[in-house]
């Protein structure tokens, strides 16, 4: 009886992984650290091996597992071949099919940004919708596009790269990817700070944020949070910013809904709601009142997705 | 025997209408004029005397009709609902349902722009793609995104609404739409004559251009090919600003291919090509390589989009 599922998701540092029944519910979940040495071929092996141990634990025999789904850190394209994860030493490979071979379990990947997005469509933030867009605010900037209740891939794997959307012609730094002006330059918690240090050298305006060494995001959106004029300076420059894209990134697919996740989004409904604001100023009249809301499964967001992936593709069998 | 398909675009001025044998060709396509009056309520009944007439001429029975596919000059959402069609006196109503009621014939309906896009994609610039976004550029802009082959219509029925992608913060003009700064108010025939007006003002320039007096989109990219400085500075500027926004299209939904169609197209491949070149410039690296070709279909594409719209459907039925 194929009564299991297993959701894996494969980070630079740590992989997560869920057991999931066939109903949906996540039974159990851990991680173990992501040996990234030897251009990262340890990293499938650890992960069979865990799951083998997780299985021995409950009794689970490999024929009870239906399937596993698994994000990883780069693009997937529309054959669901990993074009190559550079954080992991991967080039380019067919991760499903190793899976596969190694546990003879049914097995297919996504980019983990999409596959989160998955996630958050189906127990998340996005709950009730097939339509939406997930944008995640973390070290980077990510995405993912959920159309009909399926991962967008896009034919280089690099539909919902929403980080790398142009926003800026004047930028003179580099952004990771090799462009200048890119969304992630802004709205990355990286971004944020760079835009912090900025101002408060521009400016001369007495600010909490003066206070302070290192001066984190986190800080910043707080610092907003209690009415520092500089931090809610930031906090409406951000929202701008991040508001504007999602103006374009409507009149392109029109999602049911926006969803915003990642460690900034700890800000809470200050973030969503400032976004929401200039968003509704630039969106085209049409879409303007698409909501934007909160991701709420956190770091599970991509195990919650991993299994997803397996049930559509399970359901499309049938 | 089911042997025939009708394709139907509804335009403001024109109503054209195509013939298809269930293979897919195009066996005859004629148009009529648009009754406006009365807030367009004849259109629908014209559209069928005219069929029926075709059917008559053929000896084609309503039964020997496997089902008409019809572009509407609105917004038409996931559940093809028609949301209103200022152009026609439209409000919100179901254009399939009434075409079943008044033939009998299964009818599907879908935005103009978004059958046209589909058109492309089946027999036109797209052909071998399953995944493109096609961009009109004519007196307004206008486009479709294609994913998997199927229409992406939107929650609202304004996914593809590529001319209303922001473009520029220091717009003092008005779009259409009532927001500033849309890519129709620069890359549409309208938007391109009133990119040269200002720098002619502006510029001292001699100009092959300076002669004319009423410019017209066409003169500015034939003085462009022409080797005038101007009209080649407005291509150049044409271009970037379309490529850019194409560059961001890449990072939301990383079509295949980009096809550009529309009066303004009629330009060739000076037009894509320099598009193509800004496109590159300002593209997410692994999007990068993406073409960008021409619409080949002319003002066929609709007809052809609205067979393609109903041979789609069939094929999800079986």
């Amino acid at each position: 009886m194929e009564n299991y599922i297993f959701g894996v998701d494969i980070g630079g540092t740590a992989i997560k992984m869920g057991l999931f029944n066939i109903q949906g519910e996540l039974m159990e979940d851990w991680e173990i650290l992501t040996r990234r040495e030897g251009n990262g071929q340890y990293i499938l092996s650890d992960i069979v091996e865990s799951l083998d141990e997780k299985m021995e634990q409950h009794a689970i025999f490999p024929s009870d597992v239906a399937g596993i789904g698994v994000g990883v850190p780069g693009p997937v394209n529309i054959f669901g071949t990993v074009l190559g994860c550079p954080n992991l030493g991967w080039g380019e490979f067919n991760v499903a099919g190793e899976f596969f071979k190694m546990t003879g379990i049914p097995s297919l990947a996504g980019n983990d940004a999409n596959v989160a997005a998955l996630g958050e469509m189906w127990k998340g933030g996005g709950r009730g919708h097939q339509n939406i867009v997930m944008v995640t605010l973390g070290t980077g900037v990510g995405g993912g596009i959920i159309v009909d209740g399926n991962i967008l891939p896009g034919a280089d794997g690099a539909a919902g790269e929403i980080g790398h959307i142009f926003v800026n012609r004047h930028e003179s730094e580099c952004c990771g990817c090799g462009k200048h002006g890119c969304l992630e330059q802004y709205a990355s918690a990286t971004g944020i700070v760079r835009s912090a240090v900025r101002l408060l050298q521009e400016s001369e305006e007495p600010s909490l944020l003066r206070k302070l060494e290192n001066i984190t995001a986190k800080d910043i959106l707080d610092a907003a949070k209690a009415g520092d004029a500089l931090g809610k300076e930031l906090l409406e420059k951000l929202g701008e910013t991040i508001g504007i894209a999602l103006s374009q990134i409507a009149c392109i697919c029109n999602p049911e809904i926006f969803v915003i996740g990642g460690g900034v989004s700890k800000a809470g409904t200050i973030l969503t709601a400032t976004i929401e604001k200039y968003f509704r100023q630039y969106a085209f009249p049409a879409t303007a009142q698409t909501a934007v809301v909160l991701a709420e499964l956190g770091n599970k967001a991509g195990i919650y997705g991993g299994a997803k992936l397996f049930l559509n593709a399970d359901k499309c069998k049938k």
